[in-house]
């Protein structure tokens, strides 16, 4: 680890910003204790008060009173940080917690940077890396099913089968090594079949979490689904009729722009983000142009599109032309349905498909075969893996790019262990794989690295 | 008192929505510690939970795990609402605080009504009415001036102070009433000249209180300043110089619409909002004309307009025309400034105003002039109250619609001493004033009133 510098002390606002009851300011320290003192006053005498106890309060700055607070100590290492660390509930409202905040800067503490709470417990020893994400991510979630898996994670469930898999190249690992002290006797510690089927072995599990990171992404970030079809063919109608069945969900990430027709819908415990996109037929209207243009780039980018027709009337060209540019433009599944099934029927659905069993038939305008469809997204969605919430689930990118590298590594020791070179070019392998393992963890790391991880957590935590 | 229900438990968020590190969740009532009881598992036994004392567990919905928290039980009396609390401090993020919410409904708590936490506060005897109001000003609060005088009301100096009077007039009212006792023998225990003049020094301790108001309204919502001018005259300069040399202020009250010009500044404490009116020149174009209904609008509305002129150029018809309009429009303080004191000046100050010292120039360009502008504004924002925080300060209409009232009775009371009329007539009168007093702190009051007060809250106080 590089020169993070923890003899100071943090402080910050760990609410969010607006009008609400009740605001916490923190601060975490060697000088927490001291800088609190300073400006609290109370019946109780300050040094006495026993750590996790509350103790109601005035912050005073100077001779002028700020407000009325409960305030917590809580004495290093019993505490987040495992630093000393002080919380003060102030009445909510923007003036006076930024009041009490900059009175804290002003008696010797500094404004903390995103996410450095947690920063410093990690550094400090109380949760390793992944663990430390999982904090940002369950502040993230949205649904039960991000909520869980960010839970499972904070638990140490994929820090524990880290270890495992680590645990299991460290023995291979130290046989190997072992060779080497008595590499002029040509011993063979370990039986180079053996060690091929091993290193398989925790290939497999190293390709189960990667396949895991499918459902976990889908979990942390949700499912984009995009609608389509010809126009007046009822997309609008199909997304009004999915909000009405489920719960619609009102992102409040501040500074998120959202395209004016996507809809956050939590379907079962899973995030579909839901665009209804503008036709796709040829135009020669400008803005219209733009609407295909923006159209076709959610097709690009969609996890599941939802191409619609009008099961009251014949296909059309246009319905082909869509067909033709979903093909072109994505290969991720296409769920083909039938909408206006409350009217007579006319559409064949052996001409969109051999298979016809897989076409739905809908009415938007009634709501029958809707539940269906539900279950068809959700079927493609968790794909084979039929228990939603294994028990370890890889849900961030950074994780499964180190599981990818990884895996690289071991296929890489066994490709030289099959040209049968000796232990030493070997090992080198297999330390890269427990390197690349060790990153998850943040055993091994960069300040780079945590930077970057960090900087996306809110301040305060 | 109505039939307020108090033996149900009531639950809510009590911190702003959006993304933050720390989300607290406060439960009150007669089931706050069964219902905790029953979704909370900690190492740590609840029943022998110490009050006011922070333990660390989990949140669980039945199987599903659902947060790590900090717990505290404060038991009654000694709480905020002198009821059993608990607060629970989750991990920020809507979804996580939302489901334990939720869980706590499902439980059997009610969700709680925008500020009923403090209701039952003052309910229960823990804080008389006007102090309540406190609260929710000091969450409202923007400036140090504001924060202030929330603090002082929230200390109790303006109940203490109206307690004072109401002793007052008590004294006489008995003495009046030990009249009635001995009607017979017409006795008269209270000189009525005496009286008079008690009631005289009554009434003008009320009357201070009264103009009070003024700067106890600014001290709450600030000072409306409007700057107008002819065209090209340096509004907008003067609008960007004065963001320039102090702290602009981005209010975050959620569905605020704001005037597109309008501008917060902290100018010692006191908050100005400042509008930047369009020109005031008659025009025919619909688009102009709709800005110069505004603008005169603004001039109606205004507490303090500050009018600018070319200092380097001559008095033109058009500066003219908008000094005869402010007239016509307005009523209050207008500074009259000329700007662009960095060129030659052209413009006579006495044709402005016979005193010319009191004409201020300025340049927006460069700065000069600007703190003798800023100085001569605060002078007639506090006028003759030299000392700013008043010890007791009315800064709410209720309670100077209320004093005002009691005013109007001890008027009416000394009319009919004057009439020389039996004390039973006189008492009356007193009473009615005693009243009006009492609605303040709340010792007299209807539901209605209440429910007025506590819907300006916000969920969760």
């Amino acid at each position: 680890m590089k020169d993070y510098i923890l003899d100071d002390t943090i402080a910050a606002i760990s609410t969010p910003p607006g009008h609400g009851a009740i605001a916490i300011i923190r601060l975490s320290g060697t000088g927490a204790f001291s800088i609190a003192k300073e400006i609290f006053r109370s019946d109780e005498n300050f040094e006495k008060l026993a750590p996790w106890r509350t103790a109601f309060g005035k912050i005073y700055d100077n001779k002028d009173e700020i407000d009325e607070v409960i305030l917590v100590k809580f004495a290093r290492p019993n505490s987040y940080t495992k630093e000393d660390m002080v919380e003060i509930n102030s009445h909510g409202g923007g003036y006076v917690s930024r009041r009490i905040l900059e009175l804290l800067l002003d008696k010797g503490a500094r404004l903390a940077g995103p996410g450095e709470f947690t920063l410093r417990a990690f550094l400090n020893g109380r949760m390793d890396l992944s663990r430390a994400e999982a904090v940002s991510d369950l502040i993230q979630a949205q649904t039960e099913l991000s909520l869980q898996t960010a839970l499972n994670q904070l638990d140490g469930k994929l820090s524990h089968r880290i270890k495992e898999i680590r645990d299991e190249i460290v023995d291979s690992t130290s046989l190997l090594e072992l060779e080497l002290d008595f590499s002029e006797e040509d011993l063979e510690f370990v039986n180079r079949q053996e060690l091929i089927e091993k290193i398989g072995k925790i290939k497999s599990e190293i390709s189960d979490l990667i396949f895991s990171f499918r459902v976990g992404r889908i979990a942390r970030e949700g499912v984009k689904l995009v609608i389509t079809g010809k126009p007046n063919v009822g997309k609008s109608s199909l997304l009004n009729r999915l909000v009405k069945e489920e719960r619609a969900i009102v992102t409040d990430i501040p500074g998120t722009t959202r395209d004016a027709l996507e809809v956050h819908l939590d379907i079962s415990g899973v995030l579909f983000r839901i665009v209804d996109t503008a036709g796709l037929i040829h135009t020669d209207d400008p803005i219209e142009k733009e609407g295909i243009r923006r159209a076709e780039q959610h097709l690009k980018t969609a996890d599941i599109i939802v191409h619609l027709f009008d099961g009251s009337n014949k296909l059309e060209k246009n319905d082909q032309k869509i067909i033709d540019k979903v093909e072109m433009l994505s290969s991720v599944n296409v769920i083909r349905v039938l909408n206006k099934a409350d009217r007579d029927q006319v559409l064949n659905k052996s001409e969109l498909c051999r298979n016809s069993d897989q076409i739905l038939s809908i009415s938007a305008l009634n709501g029958s075969g809707i539940k269906q469809l539900e279950k068809q997204l959700l079927k493609v969605v968790f794909g084979k893996s039929e228990n939603r919430l294994q028990q370890t689930m890889v849900t961030n990118v950074r994780h499964c790019d180190s599981l990818k590298n990884a895996l690289a590594s071991l296929t890489d020791a066994v490709g030289e262990i099959e040209k049968g070179v000796s232990s030493e070019f070997i090992t080198v392998y297999l330390r890269d794989g427990l390197d690349s393992l060790g990153k998850i963890v943040g055993e091994v790391t960069s300040e780079d690295v945590l930077n970057n991880i960090f900087s996306k957590f809110c301040i305060g935590k």
